[in-house]
Formats: structure tokens, C-alpha cells, sequence
């Protein structure tokens, strides 16, 4: 395990969110990091889809995580802003949310994400993000 | 309670990821929805502040469904996007979502959103919300 | 003239795309500016009505000079980034931008915007925006 | 000329903010449509670089028009709500916006878009764009 992919990894295991809605690093690399998602009813909007908000969840830390790879040792990150465009109803027995660096400036990192539903042997995209990370002193 | 309350209160409770949460509903009017959660380290990102994830899954359910307040009765409602700015760490004991109906129109709603951090005797808004919403048949 | 109204005006004269669209400085408070739009047609989209491009310009340098109004006298402001919805067809005589600082921290300025159009004795609101703003050594 | 490029062009012509910003329509494709803006006084912010306004109305425009090469012939494309980075300051000889169909359905279509910015030989994107866009009757 490279040395940020430990950074992440420990920092992942301290969001107690991300416990509670079952969610799971999957890998991290330089600008990339993915986060899985297992279907659960726990996590479910009225009609029995996977919730926007457990949608956005995993792919909000998946796009932290990867301006984190982008920061300077010294810096943490947090989420100033972010959109997200929900392209249909997440159906599937497992999720993926990939976040990556699109501009890593001093203060202010760009990220766009994506969650992919599995279902079968079939993947759609339903989400898009864009987002709007800050550096803060650790 | 009225019909439209009676409504979302049924949906909320059909809601998955509002119990995993642990949030509640407050208070349904025309065009206004608020929603409660409580502080619970399982809702933790890593600094120990509640997760833009929750924070962000309670105040799209307010905006969703304070736009079903303005809907046919033969619509439901689901999240086509929103964005969230996270003004400042989700300190606090409670958290209060308040979606609210800025503009109804035959397909799309569009909505305003805040969460209001409790502390002691303090209030703090620490995230706002602009959300679109899309009437679809129920 | 405030002191402040003298900053935002002599900035407001600099920006060559105020006047290609025609807009005007109308007002400046502490956290709020407010920018007035003529309707022309060379400001058109297809079907003749203001175009979402002139329509965001003048709400983001409406959020820009509100920021403007609460950022230490070294500072300038740039939009990091916003996002705005387009609620009805921009028709009117006339536009009025307001832009309202609703968080401003050391380095990010939260605001909202909206635009009002004016048409004989009816005035409606066209459109909302959210904005991140940031602070700039001048 | 396709059929589509010309419905575009047709259209693009009819946009009186273009001609007024200089724009220049580049390339339709199928999803996919470019959109040219050489660099002006006239449409500076108060540093000279170009205002994020001018950039937005050009990425605004490509994604809407992206929208259109995959809208059903009896409708036309109006922007419902979109999200804008902007990454660097606009500096540059010229700007290529880029609008691509990310998801289009039966009534909304969501694109993402970018601002390239030329100088001399290099290339920068100098913003990020994520829209959605409404079909209506035309």
C-alpha cells in the first residue's frame, strides 16, 4: 500500500459514515480514488432505489479523497460545494463512485465524480458530480 | 394532520436511509418541509463533524419533499439535481433541513434549502441548498 | 458615494462586459449589490427573449461586488464558481441582479443572487443563483 | 451541412448574444458541439481577462446545442440549470467551448462542458461546466 493510499485509508476508517452506509475504499491512486456501495434497503428512497443522499455520500468522499492524493502533506481536505446531477434511479446490487482531479491549484481543488450502478452484467452511469474541494491546515 | 402531511409522512417512513440516519420529521407545510437529525458519531466524517453526505441526504429529502406540497396528486417527485455549499464544519448536537418551494412549475420545481446546526442556546446555518425537482407519475 | 460604493463602481467601469451589455451599477450596500439590465435584442438567444448568458453575467458580478463589499481592503474577488437556475423564460423591459453575501470566511464568500424582470407593472424572479466567491491579494 | 448542423446554425444565428459576444459557431456532432470566441476588451472583467459571463454564455450555449442534436425534431432545447468552475483566470487569444451529451432522456438532458483557452501554443481549460437541459415544444 503506497503511502497516501495508508493516508486515505485511515482517514476512510474514521468517517463513521461511511461504516454506517456499508460503504468500501477500493482504490486509491495519484488524482483517483473509487468507493463501493452494496445495495441495502437501509439506504433507500421512498420507492425502494438507493437514496440521492447515499448517492452523493460516497461520491462527495470519493472526490475528497482524491484531492487528498493532490494536497500537500501539511493540508487536509473539506468539502466547499458540490452539484450532482442524478441521471436515473440507482438501481443495482452494487455502486461505484469514482471521484477525480480535474485542477489542483494552492487553496481550491476541482474534482468531477461519477457512481456507476452494477447490476447483472449490465453498469449505467446515475450520477455525475462536480465539486469544489478546499486545502486546510491539518 | 393534514392530507399533504399524511403524504410525506408516509413516504418519509418508506425512506431506508432517513431511519439509518436517525432523522425525523418536523413539520409539513405549503411548501415548506423541515427535517431533524441528531448528532450521532455515526454520521462522523473523519474530523468527527457530521458527514456533508447526511447533511446533505436531509436537506435534499426536505426540498423533495416540500415540492411534493406543490405537486398533482397523481406526481411524485424525484431529485433531478442540487448543489450544496458547506459553510462552515456540521458542529452541533441537532441538525434542522428546511427545503422550501421557490418556483412550481408543470415538470420542474426548484427549491432553496438550508441545515441549521444546534448548539447549546446557538444557531448556525451551516449548509445551504438549490435543488430541481421533477414531477414524475406516481 | 461610500467608500465601498467608489470601489465596487470604479470596478464595475473596468469590466469590459458590463458595458458591451448595457448594464448599470445601481446600488451598493454592506453585502449587497445590485446591477440593472435593459432588455436589447442584441442580447438575444433564439427565441428572442435575454439569453441565460447575459442573464449570469450580470448576477455574478452582482455576487462578486457583494463579496466585494465584506473582503478586507487587500482583496479583490474572483468566482471560484456558481450555479444558477433558470426559472422562466428572462422577459421583460428591464433586469434587476441582486446579489447577497450569505457567509463570508477568510478565504470563501457564500452568496445568492437572483434576477427579477420587469415587465410593464409585473416583476418576476428568472432566475437563482448560488456563488463561491474568493478572496485575491488585490 | 447535416440536417442537425443546420438546425444548429440556423439557430445560433438567431441568438443575438452571440453576435454581440463575437462567437463563432465551430463544429455539430452527434452529442457534440463547438463553440469559438475570440478574445475582446469588450468582454473583460476588471482585471482584462474574460468575465466568467462570457465564458458561461458560450458553454452554455455548446451544451444546449448538444442537447438539441439528440432532441426529438418537434422540440427545442431551453438551459433549465447549470454548474460552472472556473479553474484559471480566462486568459487567452481565444476560446474553444466545448458542450457534450452526458444523458439524455425523455425531458431533461445533462451535459458537461469545458472552456479551453489559446495562447500562443499552449492550451488551457480554463473552466468546467455541468447543465441540464429541457426539452419543450418548439
Amino acid at each position: 500500500m503506497s503511502d497516501i493510499h495508508k493516508r486515505v485509508a485511515s482517514s476512510f476508517e474514521a468517517q463513521g459514515l461511511m461504516a454506517t452506509l456499508g460503504a468500501e475504499l477500493v482504490s486509491v491512486t495519484d488524482g483517483e480514488v473509487q468507493i463501493a456501495l452494496p445495495f441495502s434497503e437501509r439506504l433507500s428512497q421512498q420507492h425502494g432505489y438507493v437514496h440521492a443522499g447515499a448517492i452523493t455520500s460516497i461520491v462527495d468522499s470519493a472526490c475528497g479523497y482524491a484531492a487528498l492524493t493532490k494536497a500537500p502533506p501539511e493540508c487536509e481536505i473539506v468539502s466547499a460545494e458540490f452539484k450532482i446531477n442524478l441521471l436515473r434511479p440507482a438501481i443495482g446490487e452494487r455502486f461505484l463512485a469514482i471521484g477525480r482531479v480535474q485542477s489542483a491549484g494552492r487553496t481550491l481543488t476541482v474534482c468531477t465524480g461519477e457512481v456507476q450502478a452494477f447490476s447483472g452484467s449490465t453498469c449505467k452511469v446515475v450520477a455525475l458530480m462536480q465539486a469544489t474541494m478546499v486545502n486546510v491546515p491539518a
